[in-house]
């Protein structure tokens, strides 16, 4: 294990977080409030330990195999870390337990809270709230579609199986390249939400912030009834667009902006998700029409914005869904495992998991008819190995256990069944609220520590994929 | 489609049911009570039918591959249908579908009542609603381990796999030949378990209720609060061991007939169960301590029960177990999915493709740190093909997604998340009970007749391996 050149990329990305603090620090001395001295603390601490990560000496000149695995991992935790020095020096929170899980929640862009009064903290603490999501989802676009896909992981690329125009390592021969085109879709669809938010008559700040929770799929609101705080139609219609938006798979954007529009609509993955998005914002729209006394738009409304927020795993909420009824809560509940497409800032399953699971469905009935019959299974033009199709159902597989695993840890601790399951699966799929005591107008800040410390666990799990970051717990891992 | 043998074969079968409905006549005129009528026109219906389908002239001297999918799907379906005549005319039930839902209960050995008050019920029509579990385990037996394995069908023969002693094609050249294997086996079972009963203390006609109940994995009872009516903590004992003996694979009963014990030690999947099991009960052990003030003999033998009655699908209650810790409950509803080993009566996903899904997800993790490593899974002393896991992934999804389904459909008609989940996987995985409005205390009886058709589907569904139903209902089956 080459330590040197672990310490080094981390300690760049410390010193790149430390940078990404100091608005903050403009913003707390612009509205003259308090929290000016513990954002300079922060900065100080994280440049140091940055500086001082890279001060070791690589042993190689290029990141290899197991390194990068330490590098994601370590790297995510320590994000995470660092960006909750600011809520602690503010005294935002009772305890570094909380502070770790509001910050792990906002680099993982779940956007579950242990704040039950928002509206209450100063602009530079919130607007670092709502950059974290910005920053972790550029992070997981850069991880899954460079970083990764050059180590030649196969279960994190599988979107690669498809991908009709050019292929993530096609875009640019060197990783950086790479990041670079991401960086710039990116850039433009936050730039293009902020004016669409600003125009419709949203403040600027309110604009920014809840641009960054949406385009990372994260969910943090500076308001204490998220979305819904507004009451204003054409901001959600435009929250909902960009949601929809966010869990596409991002390298169909840079074939569109090449002018090439047919790949977005040949993508298999994403046509299943246009499907799915759908079919459950017409179901929930029928049943929730008498909730919203039979105004049809009100329904549509508000069936597509929880659908495009639960299905993104973005978490706003523009009114208290939890008070549904069951049949559209099971839905969204659904919706909440399958998660965005791969490639995209959204969490979860995945769609095109989901979609590969239906057709190894569909191809065991046809042998079950045709026993003698070799079906490979296709995706638009090509072929899906089975080595991925053994990776997307292991995948799958684990999913559920730990799903199970930790929701009956935290029923050990006397959470009822609905709590726990959808705090579980909000925080693996990095959705953020879930239903009952952890619904969309309550909090996390009433669980015990163990249960934050475990959601917290989860986030991260969900947010590098379980392999990723459950690999560097193997014992084999370490040898040799 | 050889229309003439399916018939012939169906025919055959209706006549044996009429034939098991007299000791029914003689019990009730024992008793001296009113339903010697209704099973006197119930046979008769039934005998007729029977020897209508017997006119029918085969084509083919024996049963194909499609001509057995039809016999066992439509097999199972008629007997029910015709087993539901008694409980009709007897005036048991107040419609056809609550007598269909409790006659397929019976049958697929899932022991889910529509009944709020069994206590009243004749002696005949209650001895005919135990024996329809002990029916329906033969049945379901005489299928999975020699009618099934001999067509070549690879989903449900997957315990072949490794079956350290004689294979089932092995147990005898003839299919004929295992089934009397088989039918020896479980009535040495069956007559001990009422021996075994009777010398405790119970009343005759219960130990053989009782014992249909148990040695079937049904779990219909002739008393409204299950077992736990007796306050017996021996019988409780008897039934807690033949629930778990109940749910192991009936060939390595075989092999320990003939003075082969070791095979059933090597078993793998025997072994697993025995894990699961015992693990299972100690934790819930440890989480009812309080609820029992603190008796340990108290809280180990009630969690021994409902963990050995939900593991093997069968569902008797000791206590009304839904007041227990949502932590203990959600091991149990996790037990539910599991279900007992393949080749047995019971039901679930089945012990060994669970063990196999969890070798998957280790292999998984394993090729994460050896990607060009070739591992192929292992199961004893044997290698499991690649086609078998295929398999075992595609049946656990669909499970899922049935489970899924069914569930959301049965929450569109206002029924809450725990009450219609645990209905469907009461139903698939044939236990009978669930929690809150369809727990162990309380009955099918209030639910809409639209659920009770669904839960009625799920319960043949699940005791079918689902394929075996659904590739009935593909086009591609019916072609050429």
């Amino acid at each position: 294990m080459d330590f040197g050149i672990i310490s080094k990329v981390i300690g760049i990305l410390l010193l790149i977080e430390s940078a990404f603090m100091l608005p903050s620090v403009g913003i707390s001395l612009y509205y003259g409030e308090a929290d000016t001295v513990p954002f300079l603390v922060s900065i100080a601490i994280t440049a140091f330990f940055g500086f001082i990560g890279c001060l070791f000496k690589p042993k190689n000149a290029a990141v290899r195999y197991r390194e990068g695995f330490m590098i994601v991992g370590l790297g995510w935790i320590l994000a995470s870390v660092f960006g909750a020095l600011p809520f602690l020096f503010a005294g935002t929170f009772p305890s570094f337990i909380d502070a770790l899980f509001e910050s792990v929640s906002g680099f993982t862009t779940t956007g579950g809270t242990v704040l039950s009064d928002v509206e209450s903290l100063p602009h530079g603490i919130l607007f670092w709230r709502s950059l974290t999501h910005w920053l972790g989802g550029m992070g997981i676009l850069v991880i899954t579609l460079s970083v990764l896909p050059a180590m030649g992981l196969s279960t994190i690329q599988i979107y690669r199986a498809e991908s009709p125009g050019p292929s993530p390592d096609k875009l640019a021969p060197k990783i950086g390249q790479t990041a670079k085109l991401l960086y710039i879709v990116y850039l433009i669809i936050t730039v293009i939400q902020v004016i669409a938010l600003k125009i419709a008559g949203m403040p600027l700040f309110d604009s920014i912030t809840h641009t960054f929770g949406t385009v990372g799929t994260g969910g943090f609101s500076i308001k204490n009834a998220s979305i819904g705080a507004y009451e204003n139609p054409v901001y959600e219609w435009i929250i909902i667009i960009f949601m929809f938006l966010a869990a596409i798979n991002f390298s169909l954007y840079y074939d569109a902006l090449r002018g090439n529009f047919r790949s977005l609509l040949k993508d298999s993955e994403f046509r299943f998700y246009s499907f799915v998005v759908i079919t459950s914002i017409i179901l929930i729209a029928v049943d929730v029409y008498g909730f919203f006394h039979n105004n049809l738009g009100e329904a549509i409304r508000h069936s597509a914005f929880q659908v495009s927020s639960l299905i993104s795993t973005t978490g706003y909420a523009s009114v208290n869904y939890d008070l549904w009824p069951e049949f559209s809560k099971m839905i969204l509940f659904v919706l909440m495992f399958f998660g965005g497409c791969a490639g995209s800032t959204a969490g979860g399953i995945k769609q095109i998991r989901i979609l590969l699971i239906f057709k190894v469905i569909k191809r065991e009935l046809y042998k079950l008819i045709h026993p003698r019959a070799v079906i490979s299974i296709r995706l638009g033009d090509k072929t899906v190995s089975e080595g991925i199709i053994q990776s997307i159902m292991g995948f799958f597989m684990l999913y559920i256990l730990i799903f199970a695993g930790v929701s009956l840890l935290l029923m050990a601790q006397g959470m009822d069944i609905v709590s726990s399951t959808s705090a579980v699966v909000a925080a693996l799929s990095n959705v953020g609220p879930g239903f009952n005591i952890v619904g969309p107008a309550m909090n996390y800040g009433g669980l015990s520590n163990l249960a934050k410390i475990l959601l917290t666990a989860c986030m991260l799990l969900g947010r590098l994929e379980i392999y990723t970051l459950l690999v560097l717990l193997m014992p084999s891992f370490w040898k040799d």
